[in-house]
């Protein structure tokens, strides 16, 4: 263990407060009256930046919430490593399913509960502290290093690539690392390749300008949500697969390489749906179904929807309109564009007359991508976890949605290799979101391992895959 | 104008002085939230009742809220008279769409506006008004006069049919007057003598244990709103009616006095469509067809939905479950009961597996009825509402629902005669809810005529055709 590690460690206890400063800061993205508490978030994340070491610490304006950007570049003719993450947070309700208050984080049995900590905030201070430790004990970084962390993550990132463009000068590496993305399973380890698309929607129909009377009114006057169900239930088909015209045209073949960690993850789907607290379905899909359809195919999944009276009791009203919010979980071969243009068509065509359909997209949503197998610091992380977590990691594609490796890849001719220390199973987008205070010291040492080896390197070595173009499996709109 | 009504006019500021102070009180019944503005709305009908001369006045306990009874029965051999109606009020959602606060009653253009104002608070204390009109004027009553007031209505009224069954020998009684119920049309005076029942139920789908992330377990874990919205498109047909097995079962045929009404009642679909602010559908539907889809057939509308997020923006989650409140609106042949099962039986059978379905009635509710055409007291009131409105009024059915006069005629043996100056077009279950001034006015006449006319029948009259049994068009569960 080298000097940098045992002082790390030392200083855990120290770690683990601040992550718990940074837990209490309520950084929700999607909803405007959080908007104080993302500033102190980006605060936050720029005190931590300047306590580790870095020279310039800026506040960058992107158009929405702005990002926090860093570089420490004093290492000549070593490589320049640029690390991702983010400070935003998804928001916490249903807030009466939290065994703790989101933003109280909360110690219980190695865990550390609080929204965002496993996504991003503790994988993100990980890799902070781990070029801290370097600072602090040899007073230099073993290679040059960047930071730029954003708060729209959670929002779907609409102005992250135009700001990543505009900023590509400054920005130059020779590699991203991500502190954000996760490890597939707590029990198997594994590093990530390949990620659907997202775009988002909301859907509103309008019957009546005005909530009517259910008595006088009911059988002669719209019912928006009478109509909006109808509507929803013609996109999918019995098992749920999309059947909107156009949606899944151009769809590419699923990459071998991933059809094979399928047949080989050992997946138990009865066991996935006990996970999740769901009765088994009758029949149950076998692993490679199930697993197909959480990494492999598009989805149109409803995330939200509403209309006329939630209170307690009933109400004897004809609400005015209904909506529903929508996520598209794209694979290569579609883009945003694509699946929003073939979903809204078809909305169009199913909406009767006497009803008006309003569709919202939400932010530009990103593509499918796939990262290069040949990448050499993809290898060397793939050493470095192999050593910290006891066994190789298997290579393993996931269903959720991170756009950055493809805006980087546009704008810096570099690519992403994810080096996170979330879990999948953390619940980061549901209730009691926590994070493994085990996967802390692990990320720690990791961090600075992967650091010190990838100083090691020549610039010119890590490039060389990006360089070329690589395996581009994915289009972008 | 005898004394009484123009001692009455002279007092019109004040009173409506009063039905301001009364509707200040937010006394919506469906929302425990409430319940300290229920007991204030109790009270303050209790002192205007004692305030109006009757000697008793007090607070019945029903296992729900309460109902306030009073009663002033010394005149000797006149008729005993029950007067039916309400203090508690629906609930103010969406309070955004009021343009001045739901419990800050305000005027405007002759129109008083504020939640309940026309669903029953208004109506109810022209009533008592009118009686304090007599006992100021003449030192007494022109007839045995009792009020039932109730706090449920709103809710459904699930502990009314059982109070008026254990209070059965305090409240009789040669007929029921209801201050609630609504007129069809502010320009065509018309008396109701049909309704359609109701009954209310709460659907929940459940998934997930928990909410899930849409990326990782989207297209593999159950959505509820996706399967949700696919059991409701079941259960209507493309233009909206019922499909549901057994629902319609045992449905009379509609009174042909009732459909000659429809055809002459000059209803003007397109403007209709147009008076509630939606589009036109096309095919425009004639006005027999929406005539008897809103009197005359029964209904199955979904009255609000949720699941899921629904704050800003997006939240890319799937949600453990997703709910919708049901009513049903019934006609003469069903019964609460044989919907109530036709409906859960159905929705199970469209359950699938993996899923787990809540069905939740919301009180017993309360099947159609139909009034006696040869009651002498409505040929009564028909005659005091011609002079006052100017014209004789129109016998129509309407599609909402009042339970009450089954109840009294089960418990007490006698008819009810509705006499109300709410007009449907006031918009009482929805925001901007309002009752007009010349209403007021009209109904304060009204109700010392009627109630005068009255006294001078002998009660063996009154009670005659009610005692007989009359037209039972309707079943009770």
């Amino acid at each position: 263990m080298t000097e940098v590690e045992t002082a790390l460690l030392a200083d855990e206890p120290a770690i683990l407060s601040d992550l718990m400063d940074y837990c209490r800061i309520a950084s929700v993205s999607t909803d405007p009256a959080y908007a104080p508490e993302i500033a102190r978030a980006a605060d936050f994340v720029a005190a931590q930046l300047r306590g580790a070491g870095f020279q310039t610490v800026e506040r960058i304006e992107t158009g929405g919430h702005p990002a926090v950007y860093a570089e420490r570049c004093d290492v000549p003719g070593a490589p320049t490593v640029l690390v991702y993450g983010h400070y935003d947070v998804q928001p916490p309700d249903p807030l009466e399913a939290w065994q703790s208050p989101p933003f109280d984080p909360t110690l219980r049995d190695g865990r550390l509960y609080a929204r965002g900590v496993s996504d991003d905030k503790g994988p993100l201070l990980i890799a902070i502290k781990a070029a801290a430790a370097f600072t602090r004990v040899r007073g230099s970084l073993p290679l040059n290093m960047k930071f730029l962390i954003e708060g729209e993550e959670e929002s779907g990132s609409p102005h992250f690539a135009q700001t990543v463009a505009r900023l590509s000068e400054r920005l130059s590496c020779d590699l991203v690392l991500s502190a954000d993305g996760a490890m597939w399973r707590a029990d198997l380890p594994s590093v990530m390749v390949a990620g659907r698309g997202l775009v988002a929607f909301e859907v509103r129909l309008t019957g009546a300008g005005k909530d009517l009377h259910s008595g006088r009114h009911g059988g002669s006057a719209p019912n928006p949500i009478r109509v909006l169900t109808r509507m929803l239930a013609a996109l999918h088909d019995d098992v749920g697969r999309v059947i909107v015209p156009g949606f899944s045209d151009g769809t590419a073949v699923p990459d071998p390489a991933i059809l094979n960690a399928i047949r080989h993850a050992n997946f138990d789907p009865a066991a996935y749906f006990v996970s999740i607290g769901a009765e088994l379905p009758d029949p149950l899909p076998d692993a490679e179904t199930l697993l197909r359809r959480q990494w492999l195919e598009p989805t149109l999944e409803f995330n939200g929807i509403s209309g006329g009276y939630a209170g307690a009791g009933t109400k004897t009203v004809i609400p005015t309109d209904a909506s529903v919010k929508i996520t598209c979980r794209l694979v290569a071969g579609q883009t945003p564009d694509s699946a929003a243009r073939a979903l809204e068509a078809e909305l169009r065509r199913l909406t009767p007359t006497g009803y008006r359909l309003e569709f919202t997209r939400h932010g530009p949503g990103s593509a499918a991508f796939a990262l290069d197998p040949a990448d050499p610091a993809l290898a060397l992380a793939e050493e470095v976890l192999g050593k910290v977590l006891g066994a190789p990691p298997l290579r393993v594609a996931m269903g959720a949605t991170i756009p950055i490796p493809d805006v980087f890849r546009r704008a810096l001719g570099v690519g992403t290799v994810f080096f996170s220390f979330s879990t999948a199973d953390e619940d980061y987008h549901a209730p009691n979101e926590f994070f493994r205070l085990s996967s802390l010291r692990q990320g720690l040492v990791a961090w600075v391992r992967l650091l010190d080896r990838l100083g090691g390197m020549a610039p010119e070595d890590i490039r060389a895959v990006a360089s070329q173009g690589a395996v581009r499996k994915t289009s972008r709109e």
